[in-house]
C-alpha cells in the first residue's frame, strides 16, 4: 500500500474536521490567538529557549494583533503528542525536534538530524537555498502542517561513557541510551539501546540501569550533571552532526492568516533558528571548558568505531527506502551535503587548523 | 585625544542637525518610507540580494507600514558614502560591510572580519550571546547609528594567482588585489597592495597590472570569470574567514520608530544574516566543482605562508591598540573566539574529518 496517499487521506480528513468543529485560532477584538504546544519542559535550557524567542519575536513584530500562547509539555499534551495535536486542530503550532516524529513519516529524520548528515551550516544550505523547505513543506501537506525550522542544538556529543571505547566491539550488550534512527543504527553494534525520558536519564546513568548515555552538549550535559557520575566524555558523535528543531503551523491557520503575519512567523522561525544554534554553541564552548577544568577527559572514538557507525547507519537508513519520498528526501540531502561540504572543508575547515596551529 | 569622545561630540552634533533640517523618515498615510542606500551595485549577486531579502522581509512583515527603499551604490551616493549619508541623515539605513568605515573607527573591522579572525558561527556566538551586539551598538552610538548584522559572504577564497605561491618569499613585489587590513597585512610580505573596486579587477588581471587577486569565493569569483585568466586558485585565506555585511539605521529615526518596526527591522536583519551566509556557502559549493571540472587546480598555501600571515596579522591589528575600545573589542573577540572554537573543533571538526574518511 502507498503509504503516502493513505496518510494524505486521513491526515486531510482530520484536518477538515478540525476546521470545522475544533480550536481554529481565536479571532478577538482584531487578534489572532495561537497556541503553541511544545516538547519542552518550561525553561528548558536551550529548546524551550528557542519557542519562546520565537514566540516573543512574533507577539512584538505583529503589535500584538498576532498572539502566541506556549504550552510546555504536559500543559495541554504530552511532549510527543504535539503533532497530532496541531494536525488535528487541538492546538494552533507546535515547537519540537521533527525527528521525533519518523512513525508518521520517516523522512522527519532530516528536519532534525541523520546519522552521519548534514552539519547545521550544510543544513541551512540545503533548507533555503536548496531542496529543503520544499520537502519540509511536502511532509506538510500530507499532515496538514507549515513546518519551519526554528532552533538546532548543533552537533551532539558523543556522549558519557563508564569505561573507554577501543573497539566496536565495546558495545556489544552495552546498555545506553539513544533515541531514533541513530539508536537503532547504535543496536546493530549490539547495544542494548534505551530510549528514556529526560528526566529519568541522570538517575539510570547514576544506578547503573544504563551504562552510558549521550544528551546534547557540554551546555545541556553539564546541567544534567553527568559529570558527577564519570568522567569519560566523547565529544563528538555520528548520530546527530546538527539537530534542528521546528515551529509547525496547522496548515488551514496559517493559510487563514494575512500575508503579514505569514511572514512574521517565517522570519521569526528562522531568526530563531539562528539565535538558538548560536545559544548553544556559545554555551558549549564556555563548558566544556568547565567541564575539562573539573576534570572531565575528552576523548574521540577510535577509527573502527566511526567505521562501525558508518556501516551500521546506512543499514538503518535503507531500512526505509522503500518509501518513495523518503528515498527522495535521502538523496537530495546526499547531494547537496557533498558540494556544500566541499567548498566548507577547503574553506572554513582549512583556515581553522591554519589558525590553531599558527596562533595557538 | 580622546577619539572617541571627539567623535562622539561631533557625530551627535551632526545628527542632531540632520533631525531637524535634514532628511527623517516619510510619514505619509501611516506609513514610515525608508531609504536605503547600500554600497553593492543592483542586482550584485550576494551582496545586493542581502539587502534586498532584508527590505522585502521589512515590507512583506509591516504589511507595508514600514517602506524600506533600496539604492544601489550610485544611485543617492557613492558605495563607501553610504556610512556618512546615514549618519547625516540623507538617508535613513545603509546596507554595507562595515570594514569599509576602519577610517571612522578601526573597530569596524571586527564586523565584517579581522585578519585570523572569527568563523561566521563564532561571530554569531559573540554577536548574539556574547558582547559583540553591545560593541556594535557602542560604535554606533558614536556616530549615530542602530546596526544589525544582515548578511555573511562566508569564508573568503585565498585568492587567484598567475603562479603558485611556495613560500612567503613569493609575495614580496607582487601586485596584489587585498582591501582593508588583510592587505596591510600582505604590504608587510613586501606586496605591493592594490585596493581597485570590483568593476575594475578583472580587467587589471587580465593586462598583468596586478598579479594575483582575493575577490569572494568560487559562487562570485567564478562570474567575476578569473578562471578565465589563470587556473591556480587558492580556496582557504586568512584575510576574512567570514566576512559580515551590516544594516544600520540612522539613531534617531530608528528610536523614532515604533517597537513592532524596530523589532520588524532586527529580526529581518537576524533572519538575512543566516539566509545570505547560506546562499553563499550553498552556491560556492555547486560552483567549486565546477570550477574543479573546467580546469582550475585548487591549492592551500604552504605552513611558511600561514605563519608569515599569522605574524603580519598581528603586527598589523597591534598598529591600532592606543584606541582603547578597539583594544576592548579585540579582547572581547579573541576570547570568546577561543572559547567557541575549541567545542566546534571536537565537535563539528572531528565529526566532518570521520564523515569523510569513512563515507568517501
Amino acid at each position: 500500500m502507498d503509504r503516502r496517499s493513505f496518510l494524505r487521506t486521513t491526515a486531510l480528513g482530520g484536518s477538515a474536521a478540525a476546521a470545522s468543529t475544533l480550536a481554529a485560532p481565536a479571532y478577538a477584538s482584531g487578534k489572532v490567538k495561537l497556541t503553541m504546544v511544545t516538547s519542552w519542559g518550561r525553561g528548558l535550557a536551550g529548546v524551550f529557549d528557542a519557542a519562546q524567542h520565537s514566540a516573543d519575536a512574533i507577539n512584538a513584530m505583529s503589535d500584538g494583533t498576532l498572539e502566541v500562547e506556549i504550552k510546555a509539555a504536559g500543559e495541554l499534551v504530552g511532549a510527543f503528542e504535539v503533532f497530532d495535536a496541531v494536525t488535528s486542530g487541538q492546538a494552533d503550532m507546535y515547537h519540537a525536534a521533527d525527528y521525533y516524529f519518523t512513525g508518521q513519516h520517516p523522512g522527519y529524520q532530516y528536519f532534525t538530524a541523520a546519522p552521519f548528515g548534514m552539519t547545521p551550516q550544510e543544513l541551512m544550505n540545503w533548507y533555503l537555498h536548496g531542496e529543503g523547505s520544499a520537502f519540509h513543506n511536502e511532509l506538510g501537506e500530507i499532515f496538514g502542517l507549515k513546518p519551519f525550522l526554528a532552533g538546532n542544538t548543533g552537533p551532539q556529543a558523543g556522549g558519557w561513557f563508564k569505561k573507554e571505547i577501543n573497539g566496536p566491539e565495546d558495545f556489544n550488550g552495552l546498555k545506553f541510551r539513544m533515541p531514533g534512527m541513530g539508536g537503532k543504527a547504535l543496536g546493530k553494534l549490539g547495544a542494548s539501546v534505551q530510549n528514556l525520558p529526560g528526566s529519568e536519564v541522570y538517575q539510570a546513568l547514576a544506578s547503573g540501569a544504563i551504562d552510558g548515555t549521550e544528551w546534547i552538549g557540554p551546555w545541556a550535559d553539564e546541567k544534567a550533571g553527568f559529570q558527577e557520575i564519570t568522567k569519560f566524555y566523547y565529544t563528538s558523535g555520528f548520530h546527530e552532526p546538527g539537530a534542528a528543531l521546528t515551529l509547525a503551523t496547522n496548515l488551514e491557520v496559517f493559510e487563514g492568516l494575512s500575508a503579514a503575519h505569514q511572514k512574521i512567523i517565517e522570519t521569526a522561525a528562522g531568526e530563531t533558528h539562528q539565535w538558538s544554534l548560536a545559544q548553544f554553541m556559545n554555551n558549549n564552548g564556555a563548558a566544556l571548558q568547565r567541564l575539562q577544568a573539573g576534570g572531565v577527559k575528552t576523548l574521540e572514538f577510535p577509527d573502527s568505531v566511526w567505521d562501525a557507525f558508518g556501516k551500521a547507519s546506512k543499514e538503518t537508513l535503507d531500512e526505509y527506502m522503500d518509501d518513495e519520498l523518503f528515498a527522495k528526501i535521502r538523496a537530495s540531502v546526499e547531494k547537496s551535503m557533498k558540494a556544500s561540504s566541499s567548498w566548507i572543508k577547503k574553506s572554513a575547515g582549512a583556515y581553522s587548523a591554519q589558525r590553531d596551529r599558527v596562533m595557538g
